[in-house]
C-alpha cells in the first residue's frame, strides 16, 4: 500500500468545509491534474468552470437543492460536457461534424471524459489533505444552472465538485461486498447477487443503525428502492436535445 | 507536489505490456480503489468483470478492433454501467423502479459512476508503476461484446481498462491549453477560444512533426475534425434501449 492508495481508499465526501479559499496555484495543480486523465480519443469533451464569485455560488446552492456546501466551500467547480469547442474548431477546418456530436456515442465520450477528468481532481486534491463531494445536484435546475454559467450549445454541467478544507470527519461508507460489483470472466448468477445484497442489507442497516442511535433500520436495499421507486431529472432528454446533444 | 500528483501529472496511455500476470492481491486492491469513489447519491451504478480468459480475450480484441494490447497485458478489467443489482432488489421489495432505470438521467449517472471508479483504479494501478489503457472500441462491437460476458438486462459494457507492467515509455500527449478548458464563472468567449485553439493546432502539430520526421504535419484541430466527420457507433441509441436504457 502506497499513499496514492491509502488516500483512495480513505475517501469519504464531506459536506462541511472551513472558511479557507484555495490559493490561485492549488487551484491550477487540481485542473492541471483533471486534464492529465484519459480522454476518448484524445477528443477532450469537457470543460471546467470554476465558480469564485459569490452571489453565482448562492445561487447555484439553492439551484442544487439547498446545499450549503455548494457555497461554502474552498473552491467550486462544475464539470461540463463540451463539444463547443469542437464545433468551432468545425468552422476553422470546414468539417461537418454534426452527426458525432448529436449522437448518444458522443455523449456517452463526453460524459465518461467529464468523470474521469473529476475524479482525477477529487484524488488529487484528496492527495492535498483536501476533502471533496460531487454535486448531481446541479442537474435538478440545469437549464438553470446552464444559463448562469452561461454555457453556450453543446455544452451541459454534468456535477459540481465542491473542494475545500474538511469540518467534519466522517468515516467511510460500505461498499457493495466485491463480490457484488466484480465478476470473473463472465457476469455472475442471479442467485450469488441476491445472497450478496442481502448481506449488504444487513451490514448497511447495521451501519445505519449505530449511527442513528437506532433511529434508522433500513439498509442499501431499502433505501436505494424507496428512492429509486420516484424518477428524477425528467426533463433532461429534452434540455439535451435543446443543446443538440443525445439526439440519435 | 506529492507523488499522488506526480503520478497522476505523468499518466500517459501505455499500449504495450511485458507478459507478467497482475497477481491475485493487486487485482483486489484495484477493484477495492475502484469502489472506493464516489457514488451518485450512493447507488453505485456500476460493475467490473476481470477477463482472465484468454480464448475471451483474444476475441474482445478482435471485437474492440483488433488491439492486440486487449489481449496482452497483465490484467483486463471491463468497467459496465449496471443496474441489474438494483433490479434484483426491486423484486426483493416490489418496487417499480422502471422509471429510473430507464432514463437519460438514469444513463448519466451510470457512465458517471462507472467512469470515476474507473480513474480510480487508472490512478492506483500508475500508483504501483503499472501502465493503464482505456480501451472504447469494447464499444464498436457492443452486441457481442455484451453476449460474450453475459451481460443480462440494464447491463452495459461502457469502456475497457488493460492493466501492466508497461513494455514502452512513451512520453505524455499535449492537452489543450488550461484556458480552453478552465472557465472563471462563465464560459469564456469564442475569440479567445479560437485563439487558444489556433494555438493547440501549432504545439501538437509540432509535437507530431518532431514524432513522425516530419511526416505527420496536422495538430489537434485537423486531424479531430477529419477523425469527428465520420460519426461513429451509430447503433449505440437501439442497443441501449433493447437493453432498458436511456429510453426518455
Amino acid at each position: 500500500m502506497n499513499q496514492t492508495i491509502e488516500t483512495i481508499l480513505s475517501h469519504r465526501s464531506i459536506r462541511k468545509f472551513k472558511n479557507e479559499t484555495l490559493d490561485q496555484k492549488t487551484v491550477e495543480t487540481l485542473v492541471k491534474c483533471a486534464q492529465a486523465a484519459s480522454t476518448s480519443s484524445y477528443q477532450q469533451v469537457y470543460s471546467i468552470i470554476g465558480v469564485e464569485d459569490s452571489e453565482m455560488k448562492k445561487k447555484l446552492a439553492v439551484l442544487a437543492g439547498g446545499q450549503d456546501y455548494v457555497a461554502e466551500n474552498g473552491y467550486f467547480f462544475v464539470f461540463c460536457l463540451d463539444y463547443h469547442r469542437h464545433m468551432l474548431s468545425s468552422v476553422m477546418t470546414g468539417a461537418d461534424i454534426t452527426a458525432t456530436v448529436q449522437s448518444m456515442e458522443g455523449f456517452i465520450v463526453g460524459t465518461a471524459d467529464a468523470a474521469l477528468a473529476a475524479q482525477n481532481m477529487a484524488v488529487a486534491a484528496e492527495s492535498l489533505g483536501l476533502g471533496i463531494v460531487y454535486i448531481g445536484g446541479i442537474r435538478n435546475n440545469i437549464q438553470e444552472v446552464s444559463d448562469l454559467l452561461k454555457c453556450p450549445d453543446h455544452v451541459v454541467p454534468l456535477f459540481g465538485l465542491a473542494v475545500g478544507v474538511p469540518a467534519a470527519n466522517p468515516g467511510t461508507k460500505p461498499r457493495l461486498p466485491m463480490n457484488a460489483v466484480f465478476h470473473h470472466n463472465t457476469y455472475k448468477s442471479d442467485d450469488e447477487l441476491k445472497n450478496e445484497l442481502q448481506r449488504y442489507e444487513q451490514e448497511t442497516a447495521a451501519y445505519y443503525a449505530e449511527r442513528t442511535d437506532g433511529k434508522r433500520t433500513a439498509g442499501w436495499v431499502s433505501h436505494m428502492m424507496a428512492a429509486m421507486e420516484v424518477p428524477k431529472r425528467t426533463f433532461m432528454k429534452d434540455f439535451l436535445n435543446k443543446k443538440g446533444l443525445n439526439k440519435k
